[in-house]
This record gives structure tokens, C-alpha cells and sequence, in this order.
């Protein structure tokens, strides 16, 4: 891994790197070179904090004299239509912040990126920040590739997206809190919902495609959680349904949050892939209320189980203030890795 | 209909009364009579507001001096089970206002009125105030009766409750604000999901199952709606189809929203009933989606559609501001009539 | 007053008007006609709505035909420059309504009209829309006045915007629910600062120049107001002194909320006027404050008061759900009426 | 300082200690045992999240097995009245983390420990928790010191409470950031205000007696801040004003934040101190107003000033999911030391 002193690096020379804040002693591109442009990438599904990000690089490349900035829409898909890529300005992203989702368009999936280089190439662009999970980053790590190959010189910088907190070598990522405040919300709508209707259960599925960060938060958080169960666990389910009917039989409601991982540890999916990639999860909240409906059914106890997955009520909000304050140290750290030349992923220091 | 000046009329004498608001000249019971007493009885599902309305009827009893209030827990059939009930004080019903739901379980169903009264007499309740829906009040109606065939003087006051906002002799019923500022925070989550991702529709089912309120309001308050189904119009299907497939061709994204009654319009229902008595709509939402997609497929055109159903989210919340200034007075109106000795429903005046 | 069949009577006839909602049958102005203009004019303090009337505003009056909409920044003084108008478009206030506040800066006083006319018929516009509290409307009546002198026919038609509610021919004025949702928040505060405290008071003065409408209702939301005091009330100030010693002494805390409206009825203000013209109340929140804990003092209790005044968090908000909708109606009936050619202010049918 | 390793220690060996989370291999007190008791005090000023660590420690002690839990209000005032403790169980504080404030009333002051002990005595805890700032953490040393004197076996542990955030030896302080995200909607109102009204400031004053990271961090998510004053500075005042007449010029308004703590570098105060020991700072907000107000009256400009002290309003609402997730686990913390013997501050492990 690169360190801070190796600020005389070439942007290609440094694949992996965890930047530090504030500002470098040496720059490796100058700014105010009318050559000098950045272009901004978005993949993935949306999160909270994204505007906030692309906000926070447009203006840090402003302050430091970059004019030519880029917003690419539909991900790596629309780095092939340089016709279409928005030209922003502070003025532009002013109010973007206070909006959930993102100004450039999502979209999944991952054309060949020498073709698209050659597309970006008419723009050139000496910086290319790109934020998404784990496939744009292996993205970024080709698009590295690629201007090392034609050695095009062009810091190639990763703001790690993923809603569901697992990436190890932060501390956390950018959207989670957000997540767990609005998640948080959904435990307590089926807490009311399970405490005010007769023999009532309240079921949430909650994000997390490999890990119960957001299904453990929120169910701390909410405090009323009897049963969490999160991909990290190795769960019995017959204990997990047994003690279902204990509680059921014992205070006649009960509250449950399963993370969506549990679709592939719980069940087994079909493992079919989607355009980005991913795997697409078998879907274990209607699973897991149709496995417990059957059991009740089996006892002859009377139940209710009111269902919710507010996937997209949680990740469509606007950054709260503690992601849209970490997002703008993000953003910056970002900006301030690619004009030191250096290609890596941005994540403040532990 | 009684009119105000009936206040000698005995409580059995009046079935259906919209009563005013403010304390009357004569009171029908003697709230200070050791042997006075009221019930409370919370039917059907939950619904912003009813722990407002049910702090509200404690405090206005207490206030007039009855010291026996009873809540009922489990609706109607709870009053089967006198030692269930609750003894309410000001003290036990304090801060219920700020939680959702109802501190009375609420239940489906509606025994034998004759048994029932046989089991209420035991603590001789000479006020019952039941808020509901359309099976509640039809109970009420029958308790009404069952007082007057064996002669017991018993003020019968229903509090309409409808989430749905569709009884017409009053202006609004208590919770659909609250539901409609909710219904509106959707609303945005699938604007913000339809423009932030490629080619996507944002589908949103909302609340009434007879009517369009909550969907219509949601979508003005929102602004940002394409299409908008209420079970009201007499809908196009093809038509509408037709101008989903301009809209994404034109702008790329759209947002509809249907309102659950469309289920009994668009599309037909089996025809079988909840434990409540009411028709168990097909589901129009999931429906409206596989419709949407399968035409889009036919037409070989690309779509991602983000479906939300925030039924439980929205009707779990505690009442809004609006909603709770609303929820005193119908509280205050409904103990007013009681003691009064009216039987029938409150309702602000028009 | 004009009723709704005299569309055929030119704009400057007609000076008071309850317009009604929805498309007329008769346009008195030809909207498709290039020469067609219209101006919009926000005065006074900002008030929750304001963005959402604007937007409403400009896509109907979009929507007839027009094509040359000028949004006015700085009340009636921006009149006086339209080298500073801006061009709106459907485009421009697409998202204003997420904003509190207003994009056209609020400005008071009121430059010589005829002079101002002169200005404006530079751009020559048709319809003036004008929304602002007493001294906007009377503001409004000149301008009528001043193109019925010059006969130049322009439909000036006013939006009542007044936080306060006091607009004695409509139910509710737009931005009065969020006011009171906010105030809520501010009586919550107070509440919890009074119960947390030791022999703590909670105050909170809250809008209403001469009315106590927030007051009141922030005070029924809360629910757990002991004393509210409104310039409406003929008020003994010994008696709320005694009242206030009983509450303290009896359970140690209490919650105090005073309408600004306070200022002029229990105490005297100097007479001064601020630039729009109303008179500059003395400040009744601290006054109060003051004169408690002189009470306390001379009685030797121990005392706590924290003061809580939330004016500006209360007005800066963004519509809610509920005025979100009804700023929707307001601006559509806005414009309905201006292009049939009616001059009059807006208000919805009771 | 004291490592995990000395479980066998009895508690008063220990005065500064830093827990570890999760359950010890050794209890230093035998929780069953009818003679265990736990006592709890809350001092000073509110702050979010209060209530949730108090309902953790009870449903910790609870677990473990304590059935004596005493909750003392007033402070350490309270220690001296045995008779007012409150008696906790899980039940009654089952719904208390979704209020503001604390359960038991907070005061300030500091009877002598002796005294206070003799009367804890009475119910003998072999633990006490307490949460409070630097007065209440001096008290506990005292407490302590007092325990070793007398040789009563007491494990006395800290929870460091400061809304400020400012202990040095933990990364983050709970009510924090709930403080943050109230405060950030302040900032917000007071940039609403600014860009909607003509010449005109948005002044906010924050807390933070000694340090602004309140202030900054709220800056920081608003992101619409110009000036953020905070008491680490070194101002020059002249620049400040310099600055400020410069963005008035240039863009017509402008939004400031100071901290409370510039109350003490900005200016003097004038050295008196608060029942808890606490110098009372001169109040930086209407200074700085009249300050700015001056100046332009200098300069002959015109300025409308809108200042905002949300103090109250931040620290009085519940705690936000962040907060409330993290005080489950100060909560348990706090009992885990004590069970185990060890007296002294409860903090995360960095």
C-alpha cells in the first residue's frame, strides 16, 4: 500500500490506497491547466449521501481551479456517451444535498472499459471518481488497467458505496446511519403493529446482502426486537420457531427482523445473477412468513403476521446529518488523493 | 335525527346523533354516582390517533367525575372477558398519545351482543364508547338495540374511525392527515428511486379500500406523480399502458400511484371475507407491476419497477399534530354526548 | 361580491373576489397571445407554502399557454426593477417546493404604484399574482386601482398568506398546519425541559399577532400545556401568577405558552411601526419570563424557567403534506380566476 | 489504570477505570443475593439520550439478577431523601428511550458526600451508577473516596454525560449526535431565512461551553454555513466583520454559527458561576448580533439580522437511532463494571 510520502508517484504507479484528509504539499496535475477534467461516476443502487458526495468532489475540484467536471449518467454504461455527460458547476449540485438518490442515474453492469476509455479520452479526463460497491470498484480497478496500459495518466479514485456497512477497511460507510435511523423506523411500525392487534406478529426485512449491520443497528436502536437474525449466524431454525411460539403463547406478540442475507444462508437461492453481477437472494421475508404461518397453522394457534420491507423507503432518504457530514469529508479526501496523482480508494483513517 | 335540545331524552331513545361539541347544560347520568361507569372498546385495525381519542374519552370522563372507566382490550370480543378489562385513570393513559397504535389490542370480529351485554352488566357500564369502521358501528348499533330489549340504560357513542377518510357526513376522520403526510414520504421514495435509476418506474399502492383520498392527496402533496388510480375512475387499462410506455420513452422514468380499492375495479377479488366481515381485495399493487412488466417485455423495451407498499408504516405512526389537536376534541364531543345520556355517532359539525 | 357567472366582465371591474375552483369556461385573456404576461409578487415574512404556490402558479399558468412568467424578487420594491425579473419556467421551480422560504427574496414597504405600473408595463403583464398578509393586499387594491385609472387591463389577483390564521372569509390559511406541527415540536421541548428540571417552568411564545390560533393548537397537540395565554383572552395576570405558584408548589413544573399577539394586550408596545407598515409589538416572551421570576423571588421559591422562542425554526420549514396539498389548490385557483379575467383574492368556497 | 484482569479487586481499589463491554468471568457482587442494590443519579442538564441509558442499566441490573434498583431524583439533592427514590423494573421503564429528558429529575449542586452516604446507607447499594459532567464525576470521586473511608463495598461508575462532546478520552459522547442533527435543522431554518428575505443574516448559536463540535459539525452537514466561530479559535473580530460586509455586498446574505464557548473568547464574562459550579459564560449570540448590527449602521447598509438559539429545542427530543444504539451498550457496560467490582468512567475502547 502507498504511503503519504510517495506524493511524487504517477497517478498509475498506486492501485490501492486508503487516502488521508486535507490538502497535499505537492500536486501531481495542475488544476488550472485548461486541460485538467475530472469526470464523476455512479453505479450501483442508490444510497443515502450519494448527492452529497458528488456535491462535496464538484466543489473541492472548483476550490481548486478545476473547471471541466463531469457528472456521468447511467453509470459505466454512459461513459460511452460522452454526448450525454452533464458539465456541473457549484452552482449546479448547490441544492442536490438535500435530495435522497442521486443526480446522475444509476445503472448496473460494466461494458469493456478500453472502448469506453477511448469514449472518456475524448474528454480526457486526468481524474475519474467513481463510487459504487464491490463491482465498480473491480471496474476501477480495470479502468486502472486500461490508462496504464495506454498510458493515459489519470488518478482513478474509489468512494466505496454500499449501504449494507461491509467493507472492512473502514470504519463505516457512507448512507449506513442513515439506514439504521430509517430502518430503525420500520422495527417500531411493527412493534405497534405486533402490540396492537391480537395475536400479531411484526416482521421486517431489513438490507444486507452479506451481513446484519443494518438488522442489528436498527434492532438495538428500536430496543423492542425479540428475534434478530443476521447472515453471520449460524441459525437453527427450529429454536428460532420453538421460541417464536414461546413468546406467542407467552405475551401474545412478538417482533422479528431478518437481514436479507439470510436468503442464502437460511434458504438457497436460485443463483441466478442480476445485470450487475450480484446474485440474486432468494427473498426471506416472504419465506420465513409463510414458514412461520404453516407452523402456527400446524399448532391450530390463531396469528397475524403483518409484513413490512422498507427497502426503498430507507435508501431513497436524503443523507442525515451525520452521513452528510462524513460524506463531505469523503468527498473532499477524494478530490484531494486524485490532484496528488493518486489512483485508490478514499476511506478516512482509523 | 336528535337534536340538541332532546338532552332529557333517555339514552336509549336515539340511535344515530351527531352530538356538539362543548359540556351541556343537563347531564343524563350522574357522573359522581359510585355506581357510574364507562367503557371503552377499540375495533378493527390500527390507526393514527386512537390512543389520542381513547387518553382523550379517560380524561373528559375523569374530568366530569366518573372514577370507573374501563378499556376493553381485543374489540368486541373482549367484553366477553370482563377480567380482562383495564382500569383506566389519567395517570395510566398520560403519554399514550405520542406512541401509534392502541394501548386496547384491537380485534376483528363481533359475538353474540346479547352475551356480551350479559358480561358487561357485570361492572354495569352506563357508557360505551366504541370507535371503529363500518363493523363496528353496525355492533354498536346492535348493543344499542340489545340496551333497549332488556332495558338497560347505556349511552352507546361510536367514534367513526376510518384511515380511508370515507364516511360522508363528516369532513374528515381522524388519522387520514396523518396517513397522507406518511403516504407522501413513499410517494417521494419511489420519485427519488424512479429518477435515480435507469429506465425505472416507482409503484406505489396506498390505503382505501372503497376510495381514493389518501392516494389523491399523497399525490398532490407529493407533485410528483404521473399516474394516479383511485377506485372512482373508470379506468382504460389499455390507455394507461399506453401512457406509461410514452412516459418512459419520453422522460425515461414515471411514478404511479394505485390505491388498494382498485383491486375491487381493475381487477376482481375471490370474493371471501376477513374476520371483520369486510371483502378481501386482490391485491392491486404486485398485480399493476406483472401487468406493467409483462407489457414492457412484449414490448422489448428495458424497465426496473420499484414497488412500495407502506401500508404498515403509515398506519402505525402516532397521530401528527394535526391530527392530535383533532383527535381532543372528537374525544372531548364523544364523553360530552355520553353523559348527556346520547347514544350515536360523534362528528364535528359541518 | 362577483359571482362565479360574470366571466365575461373585463379583469379591473371586479375588486373583491372569492374565486372558485377549476378551468372556466370563458379566458378573458387570450393565453396562447405572445403579449400575454404574467408576474408573480411574494411580500412579507416568509411563511411555509410560499415555494409551492409560486410553483403551482407558474406550471398552470404554463399549462393555459403562457409562456412569459416573471417572478418578482423583493416585493413590491422589485417591481420597481425588472432588469431583475426572472424568467420562470416549469423547469426553474421544479423543486422549489422541498425548499422553506421563498425563491423570490421577501421584501416589505410599498413604493408609489403608479410609478411602479410604469415599471411594469415595460413587460406588460396580464395577470399580477400577489400573495402577502394586510398591507400586500392593500398593496393589490392600489394596483387595481392604478390600471383601472390608466386603463390597462390586468387581473390582480392576491393569495392570503398569513401564518397567523386570522383571515376571517377562509378556513385556514396555507402554511398555519406546519406552523403548528413545528410549534408542537417547540411545547414538546418545553415540556420535557419543565418535567427534567427541578422546579422548572417550560415557556414558549409562539406566533399570532392578534389571534392565538398557534397557539391554541400547538397547545391541544401537545397536550400537556397547564396554562396558554392568547390575545383573544381578557387575561388577569394575578390569577395566572396564582395559577402558576399552584402548579409549581402542587407538582413542580409547568408548561407556559403565550401568543406574541400577548405583547399588545397584556402589555403595551411603543407605538412604533416596522417597514411594512405594522406596529413593532413589545416582546412578550421575556417580559414574562421576567415577571415570574420576580414572583418567584419576592415569594423565595426556587425556580427554573428555560424560554423557548422557535419564530424562525417554526416559519422556514417546508410546506407539510397537508398545506403541500392545499398550496397545490390555492395556486391552481389562483391562475383560473386571473385568466378569466378576475381581480380578487383567492380563497377556497366554505 | 486498572486492567481487565484484576476481576478479583474489590470495587473501592479502583477509582479511574475503563470498562470493557460483555459479561465478566467473575462477579465481584453476587447479584442474587436479597442485600444487592443498585442505585442511579442523573445530574445536570438534559441531553439526549438520558432516558436510554437509564433503561439499560435497570434491564441490565435486572438480568444479572439485582431486584433492588433505586432511581434517585434531584441529583445528588436526591441522595439525601431515600424516601423519594423511585423502586425500577424493567416495566416501568419500558417505554422511557422514546422521550427527551430524564426520568429523574436533574439538578445541579453537591451536598457533602458523608451525609449523602449515611442516607444511601438506608438501602445499602453495593452499585452506583451515575451519569453527569465534570461536577458530577468530581462527586462520584468523592462518593468513592467516601466509600474507602467508611469501608462500604460500592462499586461507583460513571457514565460521562456532555451534550458538548468534549471528553477527551472517548471518541464520542451519547446525545451528541442527536444534538447534531437538531442542530443542523437550525442552521437550515437560519439559511431558509437569509436567502429569503432581503439583506439579511442568519445567526445561530449552538452549544459547546469549552469546544465547537457542535457548531462544526452541524456546519459541516448544513453546509450552507459562511462563518463558524467555535472557542479552539484565534479570531480576529475585525476580519470577521471585514468578511461578513463582503459577502453582504456580494450575495445579499450570509449564515453564521458561533458557539456558546466564543461566549468566553470572544468576550468576558464576568466570572460568576451556576449552582453547579459552572462559570456562566457572557451570551456570545445577542452580542455578536448587536455587534454585526452596529457595524452595518456604520457603514449605512441595511441588514435584517435573524438569530436562532435552538439550545432547548436540540437537547430536550429523544435520542436519534445513532444515540440510541449506542446508549444500549453504555448502558450494559455500566452494569458489567460494577457487577464486577470496579468503580469508574464507563467508554468505548478506542
Amino acid at each position: 500500500m502507498c504511503t503519504d510520502q510517495d506524493t511524487s508517484s504517477p497517478a498509475h504507479r498506486c492501485a490501492i490506497l486508503r487516502t488521508r484528509a486535507g490538502p497535499r504539499e505537492t500536486l501531481h496535475f495542475d488544476p488550472h491547466d485548461p486541460a485538467s477534467a475530472a469526470a464523476i461516476v455512479s453505479c450501483g443502487g442508490i444510497c443515502p449521501g450519494l448527492n452529497c458526495v458528488i456535491r462535496e468532489i464538484v466543489n473541492m475540484l472548483w476550490a481548486y481551479g478545476v473547471r471541466r467536471i463531469y457528472g456521468i449518467k447511467g453509470g459505466y454504461k454512459g461513459v460511452m456517451e460522452p454526448e450525454e455527460w452533464l458539465e456541473l458547476t457549484p452552482e449546479k449540485v448547490k441544492d442536490i444535498h438535500t435530495e435522497g438518490g442521486t443526480m446522475l442515474i444509476s445503472d448496473r453492469g460494466n461494458p469493456p472499459h478500453l472502448e469506453s476509455l477511448a469514449a472518456r479520452d475524448l474528454k480526457n479526463p486526468s481524474a475519474c471518481l467513481q463510487t459504487g460497491g464491490d463491482g465498480t470498484h473491480k471496474g476501477a480497478m480495470q479502468t486502472f488497467e486500461c490508462t496504464m496500459e495506454i498510458d493515459h495518466e489519470c488518478a482513478v479514485v474509489g468512494v466505496p458505496k454500499t449501504i449494507d456497512n461491509d467493507v472492512p477497511m473502514i470504519d463505516q460507510t457512507f448512507g449506513f446511519d442513515t439506514a439504521c435511523t430509517e430502518a430503525t423506523k420500520a422495527v417500531n411500525s411493527a412493534y405497534v403493529e405486533a402490540k396492537g392487534n391480537a395475536n400479531c406478529i411484526g416482521l421486517v426485512k431489513l438490507m444486507g446482502r452479506h451481513c446484519g449491520f443494518i438488522a442489528m443497528n436498527a434492532a438495538l436502536a428500536a430496543r423492542d426486537v425479540d428475534v434478530c437474525l443476521i447472515p453471520e449466524m449460524d441459525i437453527d431454525l427450529e429454536k428460532v420457531l420453538q421460541h417464536i411460539e414461546h413468546l406467542m403463547r407467552t405475551k401474545g406478540h412478538c417482533v422479528i427482523v431478518v437481514a436479507e442475507g439470510c436468503g442464502d444462508t437460511l434458504i438457497q437461492s436460485s443463483g441466478e445473477k442480476d445485470a450487475g453481477g450480484n446474485k440474486i437472494l432468494a427473498d426471506v421475508g416472504p419465506w420465513l412468513k409463510d414458514t412461520i404461518t404453516a407452523r402456527f397453522k400446524t399448532l391450530g394457534l390463531p396469528l397475524t403476521i403483518k409484513y413490512i420491507d422498507p427497502t426503498y423507503m430507507i435508501r431513497s432518504v436524503a443523507a442525515n446529518s451525520y452521513d452528510s457530514t462524513y460524506c463531505s469529508v469523503l468527498g473532499q479526501m477524494a478530490v484531494h488523493g486524485a490532484m496528488a496523482g493518486y489512483s485508490g480508494i478514499t476511506a478516512p483513517c482509523q
